[in-house]
């Protein structure tokens, strides 16, 4: 039996944040054919409004920490704020958006992480289980997933977890049932070599090319969690992984003309 | 055919804002047999979360007035916040809860309500259409929906609703197919003539008696809109109204001792 599509799209934080960006990306989901999921993040927006609540962001490294206070403060603005005008849009597209995080349904369970480094991070919750039959029913009835990356613990805690590690252990669940193409939407047209030359856009990355790259210092260290989730997403039996515009997620494959980086097993 | 049981139950803000209230009522509603959702709404939080934000509440005759930020207040806190910790504390008590408001699924249609003896309340929404079908799907795989009060109009724009009205059209309209057992639960064991008086409860209310007692001015004011409500669902086919303890909503009709207000057509 051939397996249906689904596309599944993590969209970033500075498509979020910005209005316009917003709805040219929603205006492109739409065009999806077949099931399709979202998985957003917050953008600066949350870190707008702690500030606005006097909420510091706690930061290590560059990583922020995730303590009760930032915890309530993400929820509010992902599972709230963030999703539910997600899922507001696409319903006056005619799509019939679904807004859930990982605790809804018992979508994603996950424990708390541990330190890393000896650094606590804070609530941050590490996904061992997707729950595939509920997504697999919920895709069934049309609905089209919007999905905060919150996830718990099944016993009464949430955590904050990485969205684009979210969308990658979604879709490599969910590639035993559909034939799945991962989609990292950001503003960028995909992975460059050297970001200030939009020539220099890297159409194929394969997981040895990646590591030659590193050694080379010429990926942005920003990149390496988003590459680094998308090469385990490959690994897991995701057919088709993809770095990406916002405004061409409708074209990927389909159009000679839009430039994307593909991420390749081999 | 005889008509499977469907509890929904309206839960007010004093309950929500302290957590071992909230657990009480958690815990009793996990104890409810069949069919059930809860409806909820954010209690003093979107109030306090507002002020640490200065955004300072706009009331006219006391009531809040939804401008665009306030909107965006409501959504974050009753639909992020709220709403996914009672998620997470029922997935805990192993309920399947999920988690949504008015615009996920397209549950709830409603318009802009216009403005009231020449007062523009702001962005509140007036349903005029509750997705009964879909409920009813959710409701067949075993999900028990905890609902945000917040509406939409199918164009984009979210609407803050009335979590009392909210359930009272969402039990209406599912008494086509279920024989709903509609709850106002909150921290008292039902309607007074007498608040200082706990032998005063009103056992069972019906409309011409409700009338009188509110010609007397022996209904408290703030219960009004709440019994209106209630009318309103008994007179849409609802089976059975009833205004009672948080603490107790497993309890109505099963146990002789506990009391609570039973609303009644007659």
């Amino acid at each position: 039996m051939s397996r249906n599509n689904l596309t599944i799209v993590k969209v970033g934080g500075k498509v979020i944040d910005e209005e316009e960006r917003l709805n040219d990306f929603l205006n492109a989901f739409s065009r999806v054919d077949g099931d399709k999921i979202i998985i957003h993040g917050g953008g600066k927006l949350a870190t707008d409004i702690g500030k606005r609540m006097n909420i510091s962001p706690k930061m290590i490294h560059g990583r922020r920490v995730t303590d009760r206070e930032t915890l309530d403060l993400v929820t509010m603005v992902y599972a709230g704020l963030v999703n539910k005008k997600i899922v507001a849009k696409l319903q006056a597209l005619n799509i019939n958006a679904l807004g859930l995080t990982g605790t809804d349904a018992n979508l994603l369970e996950a424990c708390h992480r541990p330190p890393l480094n000896g650094i606590d991070y804070g609530l941050i919750g590490e996904v061992h289980y997707v729950n595939v039959e509920v997504i697999k029913k919920l895709l069934d009835q049309n609905f089209s997933m919007v999905i905060a990356p919150l996830t718990h613990n099944k016993k009464g805690q949430i955590f904050n977890t990485n969205a684009d590690t979210v969308a990658s252990k979604i879709a490599s669940g969910m590639s035993d049932y559909f034939q799945v193409q991962l989609i990292y939407a950001f503003e960028l047209n995909g992975v460059y070599e050297d970001l200030s030359n939009e020539e220099s856009i890297i159409e194929r990355l394969s997981k040895s090319n990646y590591k030659e790259l590193c050694q080379q210092a010429k990926i942005h260290t920003g990149m390496m969690p988003k590459l680094d989730n998308a090469f385990q997403a490959v690994a897991c039996g995701v057919k088709d992984v993809v770095i990406g515009n916002y405004k061409n997620i409708d074209k990927f494959n389909h159009s000679r003309q839009v430039k994307y980086t593909k991420i390749s097993a081999t």
